[in-house]
């Protein structure tokens, strides 16, 4: 069973995502499709790459990753099949694979040119559906990626967002997504810390790195490094703390590391 | 592999649609089920007769396609299983099937009024559990459409919407749906406008049709030929323009073709 | 072909529940996998067990039923696996699986200790993709569940809800769940009513049961006995009843039971 997923800016309230699996079932009829996500907010190309880094080691090699949030499409931008080590992935090139290919060597990358490989009469506005879902399937059938289009060298990039450090005590990071919950994700890893911290963000002082929500008292704000490539995360305790704090993502939290 | 695909107003805060499911995979265990759209408007046959009809073509001929949006159900009206060139249907018998039926001929139709392929003592407020999916289950199967009930002829019909035709120059063209991007599907094709035209709604006016979304600035007003079987669309570049412009389905306009 | 379902809190917004799936496919690369509910609200234990409680009658016995809404996570609180008759459960220790487990016999239940069918080095904080997808794809794959961990005997449980009887006639019912369409779910059985009843609540009077949706005008408030086991549910004929009347889960209705 070869696997396919999927994530986009498509919403639930639309059958364009049911569209693209009748397109891949009719290409490729054994192939099981997983939906990642498809609440990416519109054209949010950044959560897009995001919501993909964090999901990709889940998933065997041979799986095949769409994504599609794609702020260009009808424009020259290219769309682009990529081969690694962790997956193939079918996507714009806009950035939306650039943090899971920094993590990873490229094998070989190709822009999807070769009409025979889309949907006959493609259009200018669907491309999830004309050309990156017949692009997945014909790659889980084994077509070759060299037959479906040209070599794609300097794809875009997109930049890793990284804490600043001000000194061997302090740094500055910052919330880079926040997910159901409301929980923070941090740009900081648990090797930036190397040990105990302290976190300040938006007047509120966090004291400590806890292993667990379960170390917290509920209605407690709480640091611990989550689950998603030891990224420090802080929440409160069977609370919201993006609502509670009035975060976003962006916003800066100073850390100041435990001299040891 | 054959494919069930689902379309439902039941939303996403319930099980009512993996219930369902569970139906169908007891009676038709390898079958492979698709979700269309759940977030049909209650009891909003209209937008669950156009989700189908934007739908049917990408799926292969023998898929079975179920529409749950039921304002009737417990009442009189009849249960629907419908043959067509283009797939198999099963739905209430209340215009939903009407946009997709009207674009292709029936072969044969029943009213499922046979016990034997609902659920021992079908209920009278959930007959997506207990009278259409196992219905679509048993049509997987290949029991013959003509067992499970008695013809059903006279089905209700639901009127395609069409541009008002004022002139040669001048038509009326209606908003018919709204996706989840904010973007207008008018009921007007490009066959309707044959050529270059300009559009006026609300106050606003975009003066020719683009070849895509990305001849446009962001934030700028444009109108395309659509994915959808050519309906003309309108939207706003990397924006929504159903809530910019304080647009809702019915909202009409004004069109006016260019003279050749 | 064996089933696992899947009931989250993790809402549609992030990867959690493509990941999970991405978990269980590696494993048990044959499974199909059906989402229950994901918008259980975060932490509902008692929801969680209800969305639980109606969908296990229709799926086979042979299926898997994952329940992850765990506000206890890298706490002490057990990870269980249960076997009964009506199909084997995956779950935290905190009663999400009170309603199901006191309406069947348990055969075996273990804790999850084994870090064997756990994934390698699992976190505190995401035991759904650690813990319980792994377990859930290590059964479908008939693994002992002995092999798993040890007889986890005095789980917790939880009070199933119960109409209070203030008399023959007269009994004060509550409002368990309110779904997607607004309609209410009472904790009132048909076999509690045993007949005609009128209900009263927050100031409105319904003044008999009906048969079905479809004996009521639109509009009209009506009570009728619901598809999930009998259940008494109030709705609003076509409209959303929680709405309209400013009801909530755990308002009360008092019932007359009509005098035989």
């Amino acid at each position: 069973m070869r696997i396919i997923t999927l994530i986009t800016d498509f919403g639930h309230s639309d059958a364009y995502v049911g569209i693209m699996k009748g397109v891949i079932l009719s290409i490729a009829p054994h192939v099981v499709i997983v939906d990642l996500c498809h609440q990416v907010p519109p054209q949010d190309v950044r959560v897009g790459a995001f919501t993909l880094y964090q999901s990709v080691p889940f998933f065997p090699p041979d799986a095949v990753h769409v994504v599609v949030v794609d702020p260009g499409v009808g424009s020259e931008r290219r769309a682009l099949a990529v081969r690694t080590d962790h997956g193939m992935f079918v996507a714009p090139d806009n950035g939306v694979l650039g943090f899971v290919l920094a993590a990873t060597g490229v094998q070989e990358a190709v822009s999807l040119t070769n009409p025979d490989y889309r949907l006959p009469a493609a259009s200018n506005t669907f491309h999830g559906r004309d050309v990156f879902a017949p692009a997945a399937a014909h790659l889980v059938n084994d077509v070759p990626m060299a037959q479906m289009g040209s070599p794609a060298a300097n794809r875009v990039a997109l930049s890793v967002p990284q804490p600043e450090i001000i000194s061997s005590q302090r740094m500055i990071g910052h919330v880079i997504h926040i997910d159901h919950f409301g929980n923070l994700v941090l740009d900081v890893t648990a090797d930036h810390l190397g040990g105990q911290a302290t976190f300040e963000l938006v007047g509120h002082i966090v004291d400590r790195l806890s292993r667990t929500f379960a170390d917290a008292e509920p209605g407690e704000l709480i640091a611990y490094v989550g689950s998603t490539f030891h990224h420090v995360e802080i929440a409160i305790m069977n609370g919201n703390s993006a609502q509670a704090l009035g975060v976003d993502v962006g916003t800066p939290v100073l850390i100041r590391r435990e001299i040891v």
